[in-house]
């Protein structure tokens, strides 16, 4: 018999078109368990705990728990602070006054740290609770799950992107032949390498993805952008916003100012713009870029169906995991053996997962650090729901030329 | 009876979401007349009829065809090329050469300039040859139309991004309250305006609109930005990409370095990265912007349904105007009176339309500059489609305080 009590729910880190269907899962699930009273969520993060403003979700309608599943960005607000020492005696006094025996964190490495020290915190004193990260990040650099609810979505957003921009940069020809896209994603190259997904034929863009893991010059992208624009007259390029040079140095223009968020992470951007101005000057091209920022993690139309559905069932299973008795895990997708895709939930160790960062394989980049491989391609290609719909081009037969005076 | 002859159709300018329904329109409404020959496609606009680069439309599939539909950006390529005298010698020599009486193209105000300038040229020398413009540009500014085909489906995009990118801000909080949004449109506000399609609740985004027809300065975005913060603790922001102070003096980056495109059109952009500076200066709030670039005339994904039929249907027209006798005209979308949008198509004369820019008529931007009318909103409510689906906030009810030790 698992212990009475409330459950206390939060959202963290950067937002994803589909962390509202983990929020769902967790609610939808918490109702159906008599154990367990009220369902608090936590507005903005961890913030809400130390400043009380937890939100009764149980009065929350049946009508808007279904429009959550399809709103992007985190319905309870998120928050970006790094918890202090006393922050955590803190959480622990409130989680008491509440009589809090479930909690359950939705975000990313950073979350999963937090959910981990409450974890041991409750344990050290001797307060039965149950903590359990749900997992969520549109990059993708999780440790120990195969991949992370809000990828999906990401990956479907960045496909379509770059195949939207490549048809517009064709169309363009002589007028304008290359674009750069710039791709979320300070360290881990996943969702650059998504631009992939766009491919159907070997000559369709995107041509060049670059990705953090694998260094790259200047001077090496300026020569792989001579060669497709040499073959095809056009080149479109997936940049991720954390490039850097061979030896990790910054490329971009801010990414040298040192400028850090509250984590101590640097904030990275700029080096679409370093790179249009070096195509331009190198070859008297123009080179033009697209920089979708925030939408490529908060796009609710092109929310992937798979995706979807793994980030309700992790928020299920993490309540079913906590009743169970579990504490200090994270729910986990694993993929099934089989010819269609499939997964399922498993549940890892916190320590294995908090302020990890988990790289793109070196199997899944290509040789010249300009692409990304077949396994790549197999992994990647399920996550992101249906196949992007068809597009056309003419067959564009020319009819012969004719004397003219 | 109309003359019997060759067809020749092209595409110029910069491309949008639905230019093919126009293309695909012309294409299915000249294979049903009996005095259409061959259906030739410009390779990339007029310099497909320079270089003699036509490619035999006839041969296209069907699948093609309804594909194309879908497709954006301009499956014949296009092009951004100032025509010469000399040129348009050469353009009625081959069209000569190929017996070509038709000639359909399909742009904004310099192509249709372009048109208007091959019509007169024929009409002096005696070659009998139908003109026909068709409408398109996302920027919606050509005269003499209700409005463009093109700027239903950026009007939804720019809709949807900036609801969805004001979902993300609201989440982050204090972390990054302010965020900017840099929309196409050189000189016309019509794009920019269009995001206020986002809003259902009056403090809903975006919550300022800045518009190039009504001047403003750095200050004043910063005192509306101000009033927002403190009202709600975030701001979301649509700004034009040729936003200008009120004495038309520009405020961007990159509008005072004078660089011009082939049309002598000034290059812009670099207004968001101001504006994210002077927010983070005067009131040390973390501003963000986004910068959804090209991806704003060419996301196939959200086509607004009226636009791609009206796209469509403009397509056939032209070519049925053609065939009628017409020449020197563009085809132009009328609104129907009544409850219900409906639109029909109607014939203007090129020289009201070409080289013509139709800017937002004062009606449509509020007094203070930094807002659309409830007037612009009828306007153009109809022409992204079917509404924006339907999004949940939590209501939020907190529970009460309780003491913690």
């Amino acid at each position: 018999m698992s212990i009475k009590g409330n459950v206390v729910v939060g959202q963290s880190g950067g937002p994803t078109a589909v962390i509202n269907n983990s929020l769902v899962g967790v609610i939808q699930e918490a109702k159906e368990h008599a154990e367990i009273g009220d369902i608090l969520g936590m507005s903005h993060g961890i913030a809400g705990i130390l400043n009380q403003e937890l939100i009764d979700l149980r009065q929350e309608s049946d009508q808007t728990l279904a429009r959550l599943r399809n709103t992007p960005a985190s319905a309870l607000g998120t928050v970006r602070y790094k918890v202090t020492d006393e922050d955590y005696e803190r959480i622990l006094e409130v989680f008491r006054a509440y009589d809090v025996r479930y909690f359950f964190y939705i975000g990313g490495n950073d979350s999963a740290d937090t959910t981990h020290k409450i974890h041991l915190l409750a344990a050290s004193r001797g307060y039965e609770l149950h903590a359990i990260a749900v997992p969520k990040t549109v990059d993708n650099d999780l440790a120990e799950t195969d991949h992370c609810p809000g990828y999906g979505s990401a990956a479907r957003f960045v496909a379509t992107a770059i195949r939207d921009t490549a048809y517009d940069t064709a169309a363009m020809g002589a007028s304008s032949p290359i674009k750069f896209m710039e791709v979320m994603g300070r360290h881990a190259g996943w969702l650059t390498a998504a631009a992939a997904l766009a491919k159907e034929h070997p000559d369709d863009a995107p041509h060049l993805i670059y990705m953090p893991e694998h260094g790259v010059t200047i001077e090496q992208v300026l020569e792989d952008v001579k060669y497709w624009y040499d073959r095809l007259g056009h080149c479109v390029v997936a940049v991720s916003e954390g490039l850097r040079g061979p030896n990790g140095e910054s490329l971009s223009v801010r990414g040298g100012a040192g400028e850090v968020d509250a984590f101590g992470h640097e904030r990275l951007g700029g080096i679409v713009e370093v790179l249009e101005e070096a195509v331009n000057e190198a070859y008297g091209l123009r080179a033009r870029y697209d920089k979708p920022g925030y939408l490529q993690r908060s796009f609710g139309s092109l929310q992937s169906s798979v995706d979807r559905q793994e980030a309700y069932e992790v928020g299920r299973a993490a309540v079913r995991a906590a009743l169970a008795g579990e504490s200090g895990k994270m729910i986990s997708l694993i993929r099934e053996p089989g010819p269609r895709y499939r997964s399922t939930t498993g549940l890892v160790e916190l320590d294995k997962v908090a302020n990890h960062e988990r790289m793109m394989p070196t199997a899944f980049i290509n040789e010249a650090g300009n692409g990304v491989t077949e396994a790549f391609l197999a992994y990647a290609r399920p996550l992101i729901g249906e196949p992007l719909p068809p597009y056309a081009r003419l067959a564009g037969k020319l009819v012969p030329k004719r004397p003219s005076k």
